[in-house]
């Protein structure tokens, strides 16, 4: 299934996107696509009100007009992966790590998948990661397995980990202080459950910047596979239903192409991963 | 004032803890010590209730046997700042910062003050950290002044920030890893608001682990103090109502003491800051 939420920051819906192109409202099934839906198995009672035909249609004219918001509301957490696709790591400059490298980002940052993204004050080098992002479905502590991995892991969703490389990498050693400003994590359009990604091991991921191809990668390519980035994560912290895993990105970062075009006011970012959905935002000055 | 938490996880109610040291139960005037709460000015509405004479008081013998939970509900974010008093950055062989070194927690490590604290699996090097956390009152962004910094906090807590220095220093270079394990934020036992902390840089901290005193410092002795720290904070990201920031620990940690007695199954933990009461909680097994 698709899910999205429609409407004003901070009072989205939950709609369903059928197959048939038409938006479904979920109102009167879920509250909202946050820790809540997971823990009362929200997906089971879309499915069901939606094979019921109970669920009722928004006309395409008014769907068309309303806001895209996060694809998640408001994340307990937002965990991301460093340095998890190997040619991104050569053009960094770092050596191809070990075991995963974890940080975080303030679950605020979160925002629809075309609102605008804002430049920090005193930013130069902003700078865009088109990543596979996981949603957890259930809750995970002590991961085994893969397969208990795989268990846990409720969806998917396109994921623009926005970072600043000055504040990141030269105000001190710690990551999360570059990967936090206002707006930094576009999340969305949909939320993909993940029966509806047989393979998340094999989807392309793409990113453009004033229609200028910079990212074009695959998640063949990870270091750490998601079933692996799940099961160490969950031997280290407690994963929540609703929480959000940032699985890192491949080559083409401002920060690794010659001249360093970072993000300025008025550029375009689009990005896509199949079967995903795209997302397109504007850069502006904070 | 000071605030607290009393009840099961998940299940706890605020509530006022008068200066004649009685509990006056706060159902009626606030849902939770959350965003909410600060948004709706909870604490000028619990200030009136009480000079009102509106609050109901929980009988002293029902208080003492109910679970203080975290002096804040989860949080949306937990900011660090790591190295912050001198004596710790050079217990820890690491150079004085320059500027405050920022790192993040799991908000869902925040649990009460006298809540057991789980050694994760695999664990040798558990430790521990007395902190004053800063408590967020109001939305804050770009802050220019020490003075808008002081005027956005709602109020302090003593913070145990709770660190696993295997998997924070040596499976990669970012902390977030060794700081986000289950129950590794005992935050509490109060929120006491900021009208009572006169000055915040003039207060006792004091850590001892079954009954040998560990730590004992003074937050005179922060590197960047507390009105610096918010006022950098806001500049790289927005401060939300709720959200906590632990601004550092003085020296005494395992890690800096000659043995590195990390924690182990039965240790018990107290931790005290003046004025903000106390925490003692037990080490368990994960």
């Amino acid at each position: 299934m698709k899910l999205l939420r429609l409407g004003e920051p901070g009072r989205e819906r939950p709609v369903l996107l059928a197959p048939d192109g038409r938006h479904l409202d979920l109102a009167g099934v879920a509250g909202d696509l946050d820790r809540a839906f997971w823990l009362d198995r929200g997906p089971d009672r879309v499915r069901a009100a939606h094979e019921a035909g109970a669920l009722p249609e928004i006309p395409a004219e008014e769907a068309a007009g309303l806001r895209v918001g996060a694809a998640v509301a408001r994340p307990g957490k937002v965990v991301c992966i460093g340095l998890n696709y190997r040619d991104h790591a050569e053009e960094t400059g770092a050596p191809i790590p070990p075991r995963p490298v974890v940080f975080m980002k303030d679950p605020y940052t979160v925002v629809g998948p075309h609102d605008d993204i804002l430049i920090p004050r005193g930013s130069v080098k902003t700078d865009w990661e088109v990543e596979l992002a996981v949603v957890i479905g259930k809750r995970a502590r002590y991961l085994d397995s893969d397969a208990e991995a795989l268990d846990v892991i409720g969806g998917f969703a396109v994921s623009n980990d926005v970072s600043e490389r000055e504040f990141q990498l030269e105000r001190s050693g710690q990551w999360d202080l570059g990967k936090s400003c206002e707006t930094f994590n576009p999340l969305g359009p949909w939320l993909v459950t993940a029966d509806e990604v047989p393979d998340c091991q094999n989807l392309g991921l793409r990113l453009a910047v004033n229609g200028e191809r910079r990212q074009d990668g695959t998640t063949k390519n990870m270091i750490f596979p998601v079933a692996e980035i799940v099961r160490y994560l969950s031997r280290h912290m407690v994963l929540e239903p609703g929480d959000v895993v940032n699985t890192g990105t491949p080559a083409g970062v401002a920060l690794g192409i010659e001249g360093n075009p970072y993000l300025r006011p008025g550029d375009i970012v689009e990005l896509a991963i199949d079967g995903l959905g795209t997302q397109r935002s504007k850069l502006v000055r904070a």
